[in-house]
């Protein structure tokens, strides 16, 4: 009664999304019968982007569907800031929620594991580093060199090491072209990094909420996420390992994040829901007490924070602003090696990916000759609507996959 | 040379307001000869609108114009959230740049220094609190029950407080009725508030980039202002006074609060004349370095950090939280007692206060059958349109004080 009462029917899968980075469906992978296992993938050595050697990397991953003999069936799935590899079905019969695109992954359904094997790995400096179901190398790892945390020590890694790493594991799956790559998000960096990095791997690619390189004013925005992690007087330069570590800057990370992922619309539901006032007494008598909006995103950041860390945030906000498509100085000329089709999917009332993003992405693939399309999602969810509302973008997205290339 | 390069001609405005809170203008009011004074108002004993007291008050305030005989050429400005009372002219012959609005302000302009008589007065908790020219009572002031500085002890104030402040000085000066009250952001607020609390005394009200109220997502917008000021170690809750004060929260605030105003437009053009990339070889080398748009944001924010205070900005983001026009429980129910002609002017891209904010507003007034009207500024600025790019409204205000009521 009291939950319904605050989370009325729309509004409860995007709050299912804010506290798990997860989402109902109507019918999720697991309801077939079969469960989904994380792996685990190693690399020895690790040479990234920038030049430096991560010894002993690990990454967790999972798949659905089943490889053919042919190994050409494969769906790459990049995932998005916040996420991890855990884009469909469950774990456990019993799990709250499946993964985050279950509504499209699935046998039956847009990206179809009938026909697909669709695999997803964690990233680097996955957010969820304490999630027992991500396996992830990154600032809270042991560098066995030296046998301590990393912390700051950890090398900067791009969006392009992501690439590579997922590349690494495909091939020793000895699978050597992918039939797409699909990402939202950050995921959508990595999935057009992989069309221009590796062109004859990538004959179809969708941008979900995407962009083409982060401009000054995304890069600008993204430092707002790493601010009060590095203000936090528990942060200690990232060397918090053995000490308090940085909750405090992490949660506020964290708001910062959810109000960017969303809407006016939503909040003010929200709002409604928490009977929301300006004038409320509390923040009227004291300057200490808050606003009953900001207790409630507080709240929900708290709950998941516990799962993350803050250095491996400050890396992913990092990489985030290091992307350029190509990971060149020049994303135009970079796009003029892709081979694939591609599909760009933004949201329309998106402030944080705003449209433009992707659209000066098409503009350039347009100028090149390339075979590319555009469609906006709609919703009341903004960013989120190209995860909590990806559903509308079923018929696309199935039809895209099923077109020769 | 240099200077030219990183912020050619149509940026040089939007650059000098970020650094001072002030802009260039075609012909500014001291160019008249006449320099701007600042005067003093105090007041013993003030009674906030939550019922806390506040001896020895004490705002600045300055005029541009002459009052007339009859008292009743008033036009009263009230001030956006990082300005003062110095809305137009210079202090001194050689001041960088007059008040901020004085593209409007003066002798034949818009707002016709030689029909009325202007005046603008420090808020309480003025941000600008180290600011020579400013005269305000805030947390930073000295309790004169305690021979302390207030900090935290200093009651909350409201948007309705800095109108019952300037209701007192407008009747010390034996002024009973305004000609108009125009305002800009926060000063919107306190222009709707006036109009909506004193009715007889407002004929006109402008609200240029305002709102009608604080709604939940920008209760949580503002929020995010005051979170890297209280995470910083040396805020001390508010008691830093005789110490290190909270620079580095203060300039993350400032960072954040200069972004919000702005656009992507207005970034990215920033980010050309800084050579700003993606794939910046610092930040891709070591994580404790910074883009270039970061850099220059930053830098910017230090600098404006040095006048101001760190608790003020608190206060008045609580002011801005707690504002709905009227200030009870209900918008649209207070402003049946607006008798003003009304006059709103959002900014098209404003991302910070949103056009539906004042859209809002202006329904309720149309569903009241008030006289209103609604017109949307333009530029690359967001919110900032409505600061910088205030001369485009320039006949449209002219029009609407010239009219009778």
């Amino acid at each position: 009664m009291f939950i319904t009462q605050l989370f009325p029917k729309g509004l409860l899968a995007a709050v299912a999304l804010l506290l798990s980075a997860q989402l109902n469906a109507a019918q999720s992978y697991s309801q077939t019968g079969q469960l989904v296992e994380k792996q685990r993938f190693e690399l020895a050595r690790f040479t990234t982007f920038g030049g430096k050697t991560i010894k002993q990397l690990q990454v967790g991953w999972e798949s659905y569907g089943t490889l053919n003999e042919a190994k050409d069936n494969v769906v790459l799935i990049t995932h998005y800031f916040s996420a991890t590899s855990h884009a469909a079905g469950k774990y456990q019969h019993d799990d709250a929620t499946p993964g985050y695109w279950d509504a499209i992954i699935g046998p039956g359904k847009a990206i179809d594991t009938d026909k697909y094997f669709v695999i997803s790995v964690d990233t680097l400096a996955n957010l969820n580093a304490y999630d027992p179901n991500v396996i992830t190398t990154g600032p809270a790892s042991i560098n066995p060199d030296t046998g301590k945390h990393y912390g700051l020590t950890f090398p900067v890694v791009t969006i392009r090491d992501f690439v590579n790493v997922q590349k690494a594991l495909l091939e020793s799956l000895s699978i050597a072209k992918l039939h797409a790559v699909i990402g939202g998000s950050m995921g959508s960096m990595q999935a057009l990094d992989w069309a221009t990095a590796y062109p004859d791997w990538v004959p179809r690619m969708i941008s979900v909420i995407g962009s083409g390189q982060s401009d000054a004013w995304t890069t600008a925005l993204l430092e707002q996420w790493a601010i009060p992690i590095q203000l936090d007087k528990n942060w200690s330069n990232g060397d918090y390992y053995d000490k308090t570590p940085p909750t405090q800057g992490l949660t506020s990370a964290l708001m910062f994040i959810t109000q960017d992922a969303l809407t006016p619309a939503f909040f003010n539901k929200t709002g409604r829901n928490l009977a929301y006032s300006p004038l409320e007494k509390g923040p009227l008598n004291d300057i200490r007490q808050q606003h009953s909006i900001v207790k409630w995103l507080k709240e929900r950041a708290q709950s998941r924070a516990k799962l993350m860390d803050a250095n491996h945030l400050l890396y992913l906000v990092r990489a985030s602003q290091l992307y350029i498509a190509g990971h060149s100085g020049d994303m135009k000329q970079a796009l003029s090696s892709v081979k694939a089709k591609t599909l760009f999917l933004p949201s329309f009332n998106d402030l944080l990916l705003m449209p433009y993003l992707a659209k000066d992405a098409v503009n350039s693939l347009e100028q090149l000759h390339k075979n590319t399309s555009y469609r906006e999602l709609t919703g009341d969810l903004g960013h989120l609507n190209g995860v909590v509302g990806i559903e509308q973008a079923a018929s696309d997205i199935s039809a895209f996959l099923a077109d020769k290339q």
